[in-house]
């Protein structure tokens, strides 16, 4: 039968403490929309993770998420800017354009799916004129889709930067648990100036939620209509905003990244393939030959070649020891 | 505490099946984005709940699973006829314009949320001219925004009569547990001519999700990318589509929802305030003044006036005999 | 043959003066999309004519210059209120709602198309709940669909009442003309706190144009990108300018209205129909059964019948008193 | 003063068969909306000029002709495939995703704005998968953006394959006059498989107007309705569309567009740059360093600097032999 435990992050299904608080939000009648205590428990537990007074709403989309963010930040006939392999700019199948009616993506290069400042600096430095769709916030992503990570002082500067010029800024924290986990410091986010970070819960060990921060709460007028609108305001909002309980509470929700990250280094150490990006949270993406691959997949052992042309394995809560010896054995006879 | 228990029907928890079947679908390791085996098993159900072959999907949002169903059937320059307090036409901010980049909504008039076939004559009378935007689908709710029931022989010459103008059918089945509770033939639907129906789990018992049949396959094609961009592909499926495999086994969905509507029924029985639409399935309606309402949510009872100035109560799965009883007594003490 | 001369004030061809400017526009190369001198010459004849210091673009199409106003003033989740009957609900194909990505339309009742202050005040007391579009912007005709007239001092109150519930404004002036001629002091526009207005100049005589007028200037903030995305920034601009620079030379514009609004007169006199709107500007509504609207079809001459069952007949600047003469006879003929 | 005489083909005015076309045009009433005889004569001189049974509509702009052929041929999810460099790609600022509804681009590499063939078949090869934005049509350009040339025999094989692979074809034909003059068989055009043509008038010399040539009439189902959504339908079509009259009769349309090549070639011989792109139409593109642009610019002679960092330099038919000599001496000093 076929594998999935090291094709991505999201293969894993819940960790214990999501599926417990959600067993204990079961309990009564409570009020829709994201409007009952459940909820107002969980928005309490990440502003206080965030350490900001800031308005955070639960959905059960990353892409959701992600593509509300960017309609929030940009009118239609402006852009995000972002690293060009971003998950927003290639792996959403469009969805800021779908929920931003046409906004555009500016592809920013740089390693490891780390923003070049010289990148940004060019998008900047684009005349603003009426034919084409100039910036007006940049998307960043902590950990990068290649695993790397933003350290605090690396975002600053970004961040500093996208403001002076009167962008807002979106942060795409799929992973950023295990950012957190890698030590980024998640109480940074707020006085560094982010506008809407989205944290990740699904592949976190939830089964799916993401919150939405919006630390600058200007942006929250009528947002639950904007929610409503995109089908992201579930009427039993306990059940995406439960896990997060769970999670937060006695920091499951890094702990658990920071066994994930633990994994990677150790599939690194027994990798015998070249590592192609920083091992700093829970991928490792390594050069493999077309041949190979195909010999790991006729194994059951489904991976994914990503869009630089690395191969890449993925940790998550669940990743066992053993799983990760044995694909490392399983590896070895291959290379 | 305010109470909600009578507020809606989504109001109450998860079902034991559906909790039951979450935690069965957690062990190891699946596919995502909707290619593991809870979720076609979840599908097969579904298509054999309907005696159809069926393309199946499951989304968080029945919103959104509206909203893309008018956006598949409509270009933005069309319209959807539907009832004039339809769902989507008053409850769901725009969603289907905003999914269907300005599709219009076309309401049509009708006792109890029941579309008047001279009322559908009317919209398919209207000239075909550039100047508006006309229909190119019809949408049905069963059971209605007002709880009442369509038969299998009331909805049939509707549909007959849409699709002889070369209009589409969505049926929007946020209730449809309700309506085969109460006797609607659910085999019915697919030699009726429905184009995409919604089968609504959250009010139903769920956590949330809502499965999308596509009853012309046609409409399959690059599906899931339409659900991607929508931000409705959850990559952790499984949590999405397990409950229906345990709503489904044993008609767990019918039996609540039967009960739901004899809870309705019971409450009819102990209503002291006029009813104002037929008790089919799980609402009562009732004309009550302000004064009484506001009394009412004083004792820490919610309940909605609804648009046709209606007060309404609403029973779910979880509706006891003893609530139903004490509401009774305490609206009896009002009256 | 078929005659157009009274079916709408869009039958009529481009006025001499409105000729004269496009020929004198045409020597020589300019620069493109609207910064050449032309467009330059016509927004200072715009800001004149209405004594503000506002942003003025040209554009080909009023249903487009509507429908940007309203995605301008409007997010997707929220609404424009204005008469059930504006051209705006009615007679756009739903573009506000295309331009707008899904924003929604709250229709007002009103005799004569002009917006009754209880419907206003009904709108601004619904409840901003995430349920429904909420107004955030009153959409205003001038003179109305059905040819009546705003005074200033009935179009004050209604624009106070909007902007101090926080709404933006919209002034849909494609019949603006008429109103000036018909006593409207155009410089109140800017004082009363209008924020986008719409002059109209096709139905005025030219070939084709519309002037938005930008008069809270924050809006101008890359709008000639949202004009650009929208396809309505003309890239031999000049050529959709240069009318209003003869149309408001000596007061073209007003003086052709104000002809108009007299031909209208004076086909209310001869009229021996039921006249249902009082004839305030260059429209004549009236009451007349389908067998003889059928016998007027029949001779050849197509007029419309409206909204509100009124048959609709429009005067223009190229009306002459003989065609009116003509036309009453023919109608007296059929009484 | 400024001179804008090279810097594209839409600074120059109407010529002189446009512009007595729009005054014959202008001669009593007519229906509106397209309805009218002049409309109805321009398209069967389109149709004539391509020999073809087509629908043709004709608009006020090129880049929401682009934009509506787009969203008529990919829904939103889907992806138009087009050169890199591709006016819908680069200029139009997003234009297709906001007609479109969030659809997608997909840059095609190839010299001088000529597809390369391997750049399709990456294209075609692509995984159809629900995580991005598969192609459902190939739009292309002729001539291109850079001045080059496909012949029929280049362009029959790209419409082929993407024929063959099920998706649609767009033509760009802003400049396809130019592409006449040049030898392209306009007439080949139906035979080949082009679901949709833009044919440019307003580069041509109209003063602004493209025409819609719909090749496969099924797509012509509503499309007056689209056009209207989309603010292209104007009331006034007359005077959209008399120009083609004056311009296809006597072929004054290639007439002026081979004017108009001539002279770009007579630049050609006299430029002292660098020449980047062969010269096969009205366009002429240069190597020119920064100082050197600066120095023409601070003569008023206004030239862009394109994409591919090349100056560009356009003739149109209102170009002189006197113009090009006096430009060819300015170069040369420069140089």
């Amino acid at each position: 039968m076929a594998r999935y435990d090291f094709a991505s992050d999201n293969t894993a299904g819940m960790a214990p403490e999501a599926l417990e608080a959600l067993i204990a939000a079961n309990a009564g009648f409570t009020a829709g929309y994201g409007a009952d205590h459940v909820t107002a428990q969980a928005a309490d537990a990440v502003r206080a993770l965030l350490d900001v007074d800031a308005e955070v709403r639960f959905v059960a989309s990353g892409t959701a998420a992600n593509a509300i963010a960017c309609a929030t930040l940009c009118r239609p006939y402006e852009a995000m800017a972002c690293h060009r392999d971003a998950h927003i700019a290639t792996d959403e199948t469009g969805a800021p354009g779908f929920f931003g009616h046409g906004l555009g993506i500016i592809g920013i290069e740089g390693e490891h799916g780390l923003i070049e400042p010289a990148g940004l600096e060019a998008v900047l430095a684009r005349p603003d004129i009426p034919h084409h769709q100039s910036a007006a916030a940049l998307s960043l992503t902590n950990t990068t889709e290649y695993g790397a990570l933003y350290t605090v002082d690396a975002l600053k500067p970004l961040i500093e930067r996208a403001k002076a010029a009167g962008l807002g800024v979106h942060l795409d924290g799929a992973r950023l648990a295990n950012a957190a986990a890698a030590g980024f410091d998640l109480k940074a986010l707020g006085p560094m100036g982010v506008d809407i970070a989205i944290l990740g819960g699904t592949k976190a060990g939830m089964p799916l939620s993401e919150a939405i921060v919006l630390f600058d709460k200007r942006l929250a007028r009528r947002f639950d209509a904007r929610l409503k609108q995109g089908g992201q305001l579930p009427s039993k909002g306990r059940f995406i905003s439960a896990p997060w309980i769970g999670m937060l509470k006695d920091r499951a929700w890094t702990r658990h990244a920071a066994h994930a990250n633990a994994m990677a280094q150790k599939l690194a150490a027994l990798m015998p393939f070249p590592i192609t990006h920083p091992v700093q949270a829970n991928a490792v993406f390594v050069k493999m030959d077309a041949e190979r691959l195909a010999r790991l997949h006729a194994q059951g052992r489904f991976v994914y070649r990503f869009i630089d042309g690395s191969v890449r394995f993925m940790c998550s809560w669940a990743t066992t020891e053993a799983a990760v010896e044995e694909l490392g054995a399983v590896l070895q006879s291959l290379a």
